[in-house]
């Protein structure tokens, strides 16, 4: 998809993509400006031990904007399977029942997308510290907006399990699943702090 | 461009495009999304007054999207033009002058940019409180993926203008420049808040 047709799907009045797809696109924009930073020819002070510690940084980064790319086009997905099961007959008590499972497995579905998205985010900026502190300072605003669209990925990621956690069933999901977010929230929020210190 | 091309452009050691542009194109995202909310069939308790209020800030939304995908490509533009002119011969003081003329252009043009994706987003972000408080409950995620994004865009074109500024030597355009974009992002910073409160 191009950029432009991207931008034209999020305004359009369809359902999907929303904001879970777009808050994975910037998720993967901002790791993509990690990496960037870590494949630059200096490091901030052009030591062996920094050189080392951004390889290992961009070792970790490397496959994550793929990942976030796949799983901004499966919001899209996930949110048109609870939609499709929206649709199923509800004529009879068997259909009722039929529905409501499937509502309720498309839901689980739904959550689990943008509680992934959740997690590459968080697994990227658990990175961003050491590429705040070892990348080249000419780079200091690039990796800035790095870690502010990852801090809003993590964020809209957040909004997007909490919304589908409201409509299902299943108390111990609800709570586990709520239970992680928060946790990787805390942790996302925490290392996007120490890499804008760093960056200071 | 494809969204895979971008990535790959961002994560790649060139210098452009760099965060200026992701910023904005993150900045884009968010406006289609709010004109996503405005252009659903129902508004949050369905009365006139709210879908006039939706209508008025639709039409102030779409143009928007597509200026920022404009900033998107003239900040790797005007990065390239900085680059340039560092490039430019210096071996007698004809040539100095004129390199240092030619890069304090360059510096005033990749300053002016971000500058005015900052701008954007704060226009944007003037329509956010009244698209989260009319706005359909269901696209609420949506909306609060849209004020984040909008706020980091908004943050990162400061960090740009700020670093670019750094290299300027006149002083007036300085302090205007710096004084322009600090106005801006308070003035982004209180709508994204009070919008993100209406969605509460």
């Amino acid at each position: 998809m191009t950029v432009a047709g991207l931008l034209d799907a999020l305004a359009s009045s369809e359902p999907t993509p929303g904001g879970g797809t777009a808050a994975a696109i910037a998720g993967a924009m901002g790791t993509s400006l990690l990496v960037m930073v870590t494949g630059l020819a200096k490091s901030r002070n052009n030591t062996d031990d920094e050189k080392a510690a951004l390889a290992r940084a961009r070792e970790a980064l490397l496959p994550m904007s793929g990942r976030l790319s796949t799983l901004a086009d499966r919001d899209a997905e996930s949110f048109n399977a609870v939609m499709a099961a929206y649709r199923q007959p509800k004529a009879t008590d068997d259909e009722k029942a039929a529905r409501s499972k499937a509502i309720q497995a498309a839901l689980a579905g739904a959550t689990t997308v943008p509680l992934d998205t959740l997690r590459a985010c968080a697994e990227v900026l658990a990175q961003a510290p050491a590429v705040a502190q070892h990348g080249n300072r000419a780079a200091a605003s690039d990796a800035r907006v790095a870690v502010g669209l990852l801090r809003a990925a993590a964020a809209g990621a957040h909004a997007n399990v909490a919304i589908n956690l409201e409509g299902i069933k299943d108390e111990a999901f609800k709570t586990a699943t709520a239970a992680d977010a928060a946790r990787l929230s805390s942790a996302a929020d925490r290392d996007a702090s120490a890499a804008l210190q760093a960056l200071d």
